[in-house]
């Protein structure tokens, strides 16, 4: 049975981001018959249609490593009871040029890492609006929504409180058995 | 009875975007109550939390211009069934730091054109969703969505179309009106 | 100053419903300057747009109460993600038949409380969305919403917990300004 | 191979219902490999939680032909730009009680006829979230929204329209092909 490939990508360019530390929890947690690679959003530029044909070199990587990948993770934050413009505008980028998207047909699922009691469902429904847009499909089960997510990590970021490495265990597995599910049509 | 100051935004970087024809077309048929400035996005990086504390300069300047507005006037496409993240981004940055936004408060109005039969009103209903977390006062009608908008303009970009000018009327009488509803707290 | 009139609907139809529980509560701490009545959703039938022009009397009460009030506050669990079916019905016979809305216009607060750590929160946001079809006025803040309900009332089912009175007595203060607001139109 | 039982609702009561329409012509176009039976929502009476463990005799049909099924069609109209309070009741009917939901796992397609020159979209979203929480499984495309389809009838009710019926076929092979990849599991 062949790995499927996960393409982990986090809706913050803060360097210390909690959801950066949820996508590196999640690579490490990865079941054997999968692979995780992150790809990080900085230098992705605001989106702009008149380059979409020819876009910048970082554009380019980010369209390319989507569609080699069967499933993405996004894993991120809410600003504003929405998604963050900063993940929005890569998901644009990569959707365009129009008949050339890189998301069509992949498996998706959704991490939210908060400091609050809340946050990120309202993230998490807008971007399942996109998914349907773009042809994507979203795993129902399991919400991950870390809430006070500062009391599950050490002090260099990493994710050791065991019931949210449990829930992305879960995840992963509930994306790799949908990937598979998806790929094989 | 002072002039309603109104900041117009458009949620697209395309130089001959239509969104900014119609803020174009706003400017110009703004009542004698009131201005519209617009402000455009180029030149807005993506949102970094670690420089929300002293952001890019055209940053800065789009705070300023925000605070000083009584209403926004945001025109923009539909991008993926949502916002586009050109725009959310504009919007993230300009509501941090927490404590310093630069859109409580502010009456708001929303226009949307497209090239095809539909397309704006998942956009602006994401928007609204932003709104509340944001303290904004959005209007509730007109709804303007301009379909077919390439039908309705000149070649140089400038709106000719009667009905979408009467429409547009209408939407800024109506901003007006609610922005001296709420400035006058 | 005239007495604003608030109309309060709860979304169930349970006995014991928590959120019955807060309109009662809302009814003891309602400002001197208004006064809340609160209407049971019990006998309105499902809708029937055959039945628009002529309802049954139950909904006839509904519309007439409605139209006489300058502000409403639903009270509202969250079924499945979205807004109970049960009250939606009621807003739907309530908006008919076209342009004999009872809904139009007035200032809108909303509550929900739910048993557990979330809730409450989407069924709001999908109701804004019908509010701006409707063009009802609703305040952004306090978001309402009591999770844990169970611990926060006594053994008769009434709301004993001062955090949750204050956040109460909070929505009305400012449900009242806002209907004051556009009531004076 | 076994057929696949698609279970069909519509979201209004009215007799002449175009949503009720839609679904007699889904039923004729039904590929051979699958069969469609209606459900009419007649009969069911507004939720009430009290009475969830031994609800009304049309409720228990309604669960019992659900759960019999691997897929669900619902064709509906939008309300005040959400789903109608009658087809929104039929779903928390079927949901409850606790751990005992008629709709889990199955697949789902949507359709929605309007009079006008929109409508169903935003609906057919705020259904997208309540299948999130009821695991559900929409199909993505095609998404059926029939516009003016007064035009598209005969004066029986029946359709007509040779583009809605390929649309309408397009739905049901696509809904079939994901009904199978869940229901193998």
């Amino acid at each position: 049975m062949r790995k499927i490939k996960i393409l982990g990508i986090a809706g913050s360019l803060r360097k210390g981001s909690y959801n950066k530390s949820m996508l590196r929890a999640a690579q490490a947690l990865v079941p054997d018959d999968a692979e995780l690679e992150i790809f990080d959003l900085e230098g992705i530029p605001p989106f702009n249609q008149d380059l979409e044909a020819d876009p910048p070199q970082r554009v380019k990587e980010l369209k390319s490593k989507a569609k080699s990948a069967d499933a993405i993770l996004f894993s991120t934050p809410e600003n504003n009871y929405s998604v963050p413009g900063v993940l929005k505008n890569a998901i644009d980028w990569a959707s365009r040029p129009y008949g050339d998207s890189s998301w069509e047909g992949k498996a998706v699922g959704i991490m939210s890492a908060s400091t609050g009691a809340m946050g990120g469902e309202r993230a998490q429904l807008h971007l399942r609006q996109s998914f349907v847009f773009l042809d994507m499909h979203p795993i129902n089960r399991p919400e991950v929504i870390v809430t006070f997510v500062s009391q599950k990590l050490d002090e260099d970021g990493n994710v050791t409180d065991d019931y949210t490495k449990d829930k992305i265990r879960e995840l992963l597995s509930a994306l790799v058995a949908f990937a598979r599910k998806f790929s094989s049509e």
